[in-house]
């Protein structure tokens, strides 16, 4: 008879192995003194994938991505309350996302905290407003509970971030760890038949509807399913203005993207029907005196399935339900844009169009090179596309970062705007660390581009040196390429439209991540 | 007679000019869409500087340090929930420095907000860890009153950070500005005369009494008034261990630091009487096992005066209350240390020694060179050093900023650790923007030097992959040189013992700022 092994150990190395053996296999960590028993706790749990970030948002923004890529959890490391904040915009992100996130965030020790030490702040108050519930790890034996709850509740449909404190005292202290069953995925709500009859109905009296996709309906599954419903009744397809991941291109038909201006919505909707497929109704981004937020009055909109429901089954009952009615096409596509022949945005969508790789997954953030990629993804091979999701810029690099992590052999391709990247810029370093396949082509126009749009619109002065020096970046320009070496990245400049393919074939065709600055007028 | 003019503006332009009489003339602003209205406001506003920065963490910081420097009130301007979030680290550290900040916070119109458009987020619970009050301006008639609050509350002595969010609504609305008068700084609280003379009493039947100073007592009446106090009791001079600006060199006594770790503040403090002026009581910056949180027993704990009290009056009383005992020397000043042979830490202060100009300041950031600098200060010219009062890494290089912006025609140096540097590196830009004067030495040494200290003395073997992959920051290297080029920052690389004067010499001559990268073993 052998003796039971002792499996006694720290708080720290029982929550690791409770979390990973509850289905979390990545931690993007950014940690500090608080969190140096998770630390030495990694020695004892190998499987468990650390990676190093050099700020915060680089580490959420990370998880970001790759919770939208693989569907599984992903764990971020951070550091008391000011070291979370620094996460908290991409954390933002995520959320709208519907990511499935556990931030697991060192406090002192629970006998400190009364005295208030430097670090001590409220790390409730701040996680509140991005988790979907805010844990308290008071001691080793709530492990277990905790862990499953914090899981369990990331992985509530769609997704979402769930925020675990854990203080040093429980860390350090002696415990055993639990092995909860990876419960896997949680199967989204079935939408009931009743209301698929209902949407049916509805659509086969409509004139030109629409077909808003939104959420697990951006798939390739889902999309092919919403063409068979749109070929039978005529239906334009369109995406969500942000979708956390979209698939384009290949044999999948064109959907259009909702627009951002309210007055460009209110044109793109006009007087038809809109059922939303996981798709939430069209909003303006931001209120302008003279339009509704709400862009669709709601006797014009229908909803098919919501974000937490299985949308892409709705869509495939939808269509045998309206299987009677003959296939026409679909809407035409659009004309044919004349190449470019300057340097612009536009110049780079057309070089990227043919060379993007099958399978790739695309980050995009900012609209110079956003709006003009979405219209055009449908020339591309097969890919996935991922968008800033709540708004909060600093997203691009990080999930990225993340989705290369979670898709190895993929090619990964940011396309990115030079003042948003600025916000997690340090995400470089942990690309080329990891020597991640990530080619990165940076809009790089030296300016806030949204806000002058803004500002165009609203009827403003650019010219005024007030609002140059708000708006304009050229003094100095930032020089992408050093910056991009600076942090062990390769990086080229690319200054003329002849050039720019080029530049791209050798990003593609690089291992690691590489950074070609498109300088932009 | 003439007509009288019309003043009627916008919300916007009103809250700008209602500011600016308020005694607020500096704005470190990164704006989004909602705030707009505001920076077309500004070209009405010109007597209000505006300070672009490319992250939300470089504007909160470089505000912290211009009100650490100047003792005003600076604002900030930054972008709904998510841009604020980005500045929540650097206003925790401001908080702990007592600095006078007002946030301005853009958030959507009023009636969008039901919407939950993209950037929606709950604001009041982000900003209230770090906020002594959280305001709403929900109508243009309530921005003189809303405006004097928050600046009367940043006002509160010793200083606190306010936030007022500004829906686009309000902005937008036409509105009267008000002028309200410029209320100055608040007068501390006198502290008691019986206080004064119970601490006077203590210190007569006290042996070898410590005076450990902090706040306003760490400026150089304060440590003039404490020296002389000192002198009568034969007490030695403390500063709290993370001041938010303290006075060293020139004339003035040494004033030792309060350590870092348990045991050397335990043995540093021995069985003296601390007497409080203007400080905490001493209590461990991170929970020990063994160790107490606080680390003098009440029985050998007097306060002199609170943060909020006017410390440098009552040190003054004190010394009079004690002037018929004889003055004699302070406490023999250490030995000078060995100079420099390798490219050290020490290596590093001791070229820095003698050349640090008068009345230059420095912003303090890392242990690195923080120790080894405040250790020697005393041998430099009379200057002043702002240090991470929060723990919220991040801040040191938005600090020079601040100060360099805060004090024209002073020199300020960054002494900084290259792994706290990471996080708001966007700082640079700004520098060069505004061609300020600060010359930073960064002490590349490639790694997180306090994790790997703490885990040395918690036992853990650095050398496992696990725990090098979390502290060692060297594959690939930062090239600092690369990433000041990159914001436009000039720079140079140090690798010998022979170049470091040479350098430095340099960037003190250079008009603008320069950086050097010092590479440490």
């Amino acid at each position: 008879m052998t003796e039971p092994a002792d499996t006694t150990t720290n708080g720290a190395v029982a929550l690791l192995k409770t979390v990973r053996a509850g289905g979390a296999r990545i931690c993007f960590a950014n940690p500090g003194t608080t969190e140096l028993t998770l630390v030495r706790a990694m020695a004892d749990v190998p499987e468990m994938r650390v990676v190093l970030c050099l700020f915060e948002g680089v580490a959420t923004g990370a998880a970001d991505g790759y919770s939208r890529v693989s569907r599984e959890v992903a764990l971020t490391l951070l550091h008391l309350g000011p070291g979370f904040a620094n996460g908290i915009a991409n954390l933002h992100n995520a959320r709208r996302a519907h990511s499935r996130i556990v931030n697991l965030i060192g406090d002192h020790a629970q006998w400190h905290l009364p005295y208030d030490a430097p670090l001590t702040s409220d790390i409730r108050s701040l996680a509140s407003p991005v988790s979907v519930s805010v844990r308290y790890l008071d001691s080793v034996d709530a492990i277990e509970e905790e862990v499953s709850g914090a899981l369990n509740d990331a992985r509530t449909a769609p997704g979402a971030i769930s925020t675990l404190i854990v203080p040093t005292d429980v860390m350090d202290a002696p415990a055993h760890a639990a092995e909860p069953a990876d419960p896997g995925d949680p199967l989204p709500e079935r939408v009931p038949a009743a209301r698929i009859a209902a949407v049916a109905a509805r659509l086969r009296e409509s004139d030109a509807p629409i077909l808003l996709l939104g959420g697990d309906t951006l798939t390739e599954a889902g999309i092919a399913a919403a063409a068979e419903v749109a070929r039978r009744v005529g239906a334009r397809l369109l995406m969500e203005p942000y979708p956390a991941i979209v698939t384009l291109g290949g044999t999948l038909p064109r959907v259009e993207r909702q627009a951002y201006f309210p007055d460009d919505v209110l044109r793109q909707m006009g007087e038809s029907l809109v059922i939303l497929a996981g798709a939430r109704a069209p909003i303006s981004y931001f209120g302008y005196e003279g339009y509704p937020s709400r862009l669709v009055p709601d006797d014009r909109l229908l909803s098919l399935s919501e974000p937490d429901e299985d949308g892409i089954a709705a869509l495939s009952a939808l269509a045998e339900a309206l299987a009677d009615l003959p296939a026409g096409d679909l809407p035409p596509l659009p004309a044919l844009p004349d190449p470019a022949t300057t340097l612009n945005a536009e110049a780079v969508v057309q070089a990227l169009l043919p060379r993007l790789p099958e399978d790739a997954i695309i980050s995009l953030e900012g609209s110079t090179l956003g709006g003009p990629w979405l219209r055009e993804a449908h020339r591309a091979r097969r890919h996935r596309v991922m968008t800033n999701t709540g708004g909060a810029i600093g997203q691009g690099l990080p999930c990225a970062l993340g989705a290369a992590l979670a898709a190895p052999g993929r090619r990964i391709v940011s396309l990115q705007s030079d003042g948003s990247a600025q916000y997690t810029v340090q995400a470089l370093w942990t690309m080329a660390h990891e020597k991640l396949p990530i080619t990165m082509l940076i809009a790089a126009n030296h300016r806030y581009g949204i806000l002058q749009t803004e500002l165009r619109r609203a009827g403003a002065d650019l010219a005024h040196a007030a609002i140059a020096g708000m708006t304009v970046l050229d003094d100095p320009r930032t020089d992408w390429v050093a910056l991009a070496t600076a942090y062990g990245v390769p990086a080229r400049r690319v200054e003329t439209l002849d050039d720019l393919g080029a530049a791209i074939d050798q990003g593609l065709a690089t291992d690691g991540p590489m950074l070609i600055a498109v300088e932009l007028p």
